[in-house]
């Protein structure tokens, strides 16, 4: 699956920028990649790039129309259906991160297929794929960890592969989640695929490469939480990663959508993902910590990253706030 | 899903046992709901079941027609067509363990739907999940693990609820592969559920009950094995087990379909599922080991158990060659 750049950005009424964070990443993360925006009446969230209409949009490249809105339950809403029709009548591909199928609307499928036009929802892999093999492959891999769901994994990734790549270094971002895969414009949505092919998918996601080759992949959950710990070490294992940076959010009050699990201390989030990891790659070790303090002060932020550097003895960031200099300095030494 | 008992067990045109061992297990846990076999011309396998036509079958009541046989692949055979419409026809359901699905087959749904029968495909789950909670449910659990795949999990869970049972304990047997789903009539086959849902699939499957009762669940793959640990690892989690039972084959020379990697110790086996499953009960604890000597002379089997169990410290059986009383005196004691 490879989604065609460039974009135009489909804001549809989102009520608020949260609504919208979708488009806010990707707008972020490939900017290059990006026309417009397409915002209907009613929407209150902006993803900074120019307003387009469809026919703007096809008129100047766009070649995929990306659904960049959420709402409550993942649903597409029967008042964007207009715009998107009239997407694919003007030669765009559509791709959606919702819950919810585009395929499963005959309205879309029906002019999609009277248009040649592909339909693209992220969250749900089409391909079949081989159970893991286990086997070591070739080339370099880190993978981002968590101490929860929602801590910044997705970002400290990018930041890293923008980091390695200003550096110089060999690098490839591989996708994971929705928003990651349109980023990316490829990519498997690792918790959506059928249990016993978490790894063989992460496995094919991450194939062999050069022996200079960075895949810097997007780790999902956290081995310690309580719903979703299968899809974090299934990912684990078939990324087979040599080096893990472990993020972390300092101060939540417990782990994400579970009441009464308390959040991991990261000595033991530390070792519980080395240890796992060691069974696909004896090498594998936690090369720094990525903390998301952006709910902090910056005095107390700074200290919490200290804090953690000294205790831990390893290299400890704040992607937005100090950059990831010093974790990419480990790899590139 | 529940699946209608009594059954007819379909052996089709198996070449020898081993593409019958579906039919096997059913036979030999839940003989009292098994009216019969139906065998094609070529087959050589053979249940201990009354011969039986399919209007035989149905005439002294059977309800479900259970495919209980597997070629390479996983295929249903066109050989077999004309009895299982026959059986659909003559007022039976008929579900099957294979990969690939009854439902797929035009002839069959079309039959099917016009007789008002079920066909159910065991592998592929297909009611909605929700994501795993982690709330403490009432009453006890335990789960089987493994070392690796294929040791005797199946057969220990079922004998440990035979044994719970014969001692009047409050027992069910909780199914998550398809020949366990069949054997029970119900169940759900983890491997196959999306991975976002594999502990809210168990968690749904094995739901708040009396408190004097034990869900006696099937557990799959191992935490060891590189291409399988997320399904165990998301299902020991839903568990919420009390107790372990960890299930191994002394003898094998590297983990199943992974040349290249070793069996764990059973020390490092214990410590890591228990260790990972006290995040939703900090209570788990292993009670037990079943050994899997079949393969060994009745001297050497004898030695295993007893070094095991000297080493371990814990109890250690061959739930065929000595039975699981000793499990279960530590469960009723």
């Amino acid at each position: 699956m490879v989604i065609n750049k460039p974009y135009l950005l489909f804001l549809g009424d989102a009520p608020d920028q949260l609504a919208a964070k979708t488009a806010q990443g990707v707008a972020h993360w490939c900017r290059a990649d990006c026309l417009g925006q397409l915002r209907l009446a009613g929407c209150h969230a902006d993803a900074g790039l120019p307003d387009l209409t469809v026919a703007e949009a096809a008129g100047i490249g766009a070649r995929t129309l990306i659904v960049g809105i959420a709402n409550r339950g993942g649903h597409l809403s029967r008042s964007w259906l207009p715009a998107l029709r009239r997407a694919l009548e003007m030669g765009m591909d559509i791709a959606s991160g919702l819950h919810h199928r585009l395929t499963d609307l005959p309205e879309l499928a029906e002019v999609a297929a009277r248009c040649g036009r592909q339909l693209i929802d992220v969250r749900h892999p089409t391909g079949a794929f081989d159970v893991a093999s286990g086997r070591k492959r070739t080339g370099n891999r880190l993978l981002t960890v968590g101490t929860d769901c929602s801590v910044g994994k997705m970002y400290t990734t990018l930041a890293l592969v923008q980091a390695m790549k200003d550096r110089g270094l060999n690098v490839t971002f591989r996708a994971t989640g929705q928003t990651g895969i349109l980023i990316a414009g490829s990519g498997v949505c690792i918790d959506a695929v059928v249990a016993d092919f978490i790894s063989g998918a992460v496995e094919a996601l991450s194939p062999d490469n050069e022996t200079d080759h960075w895949d810097v992949i997007e780790g999902q959950g956290s081995l310690f939480h309580p719903s979703f710990a299968g899809v974090s070490l299934g990912l684990l294992h078939g990324a087979q990663p040599d080096a893990l940076v472990l993020c972390h959010q300092p101060n939540r009050p417990h782990m994400r959508g579970a009441p009464g699990f308390d959040l991991p201390r990261l000595e033991d989030c530390i070792a519980a993902n080395e240890a796992a990891a060691r069974l696909t790659n004896p090498d594998a070790t936690c090369i720094g910590i990525s903390l998301n303090t952006a709910d902090l002060p910056d005095a107390e932020a700074r200290q919490a990253l200290h804090e953690t550097e000294a205790r831990l003895g390893l290299p400890c960031v704040d992607a937005v706030r100090t950059g990831v200099t010093p974790l990419v300095a480990r790899l590139a030494g």
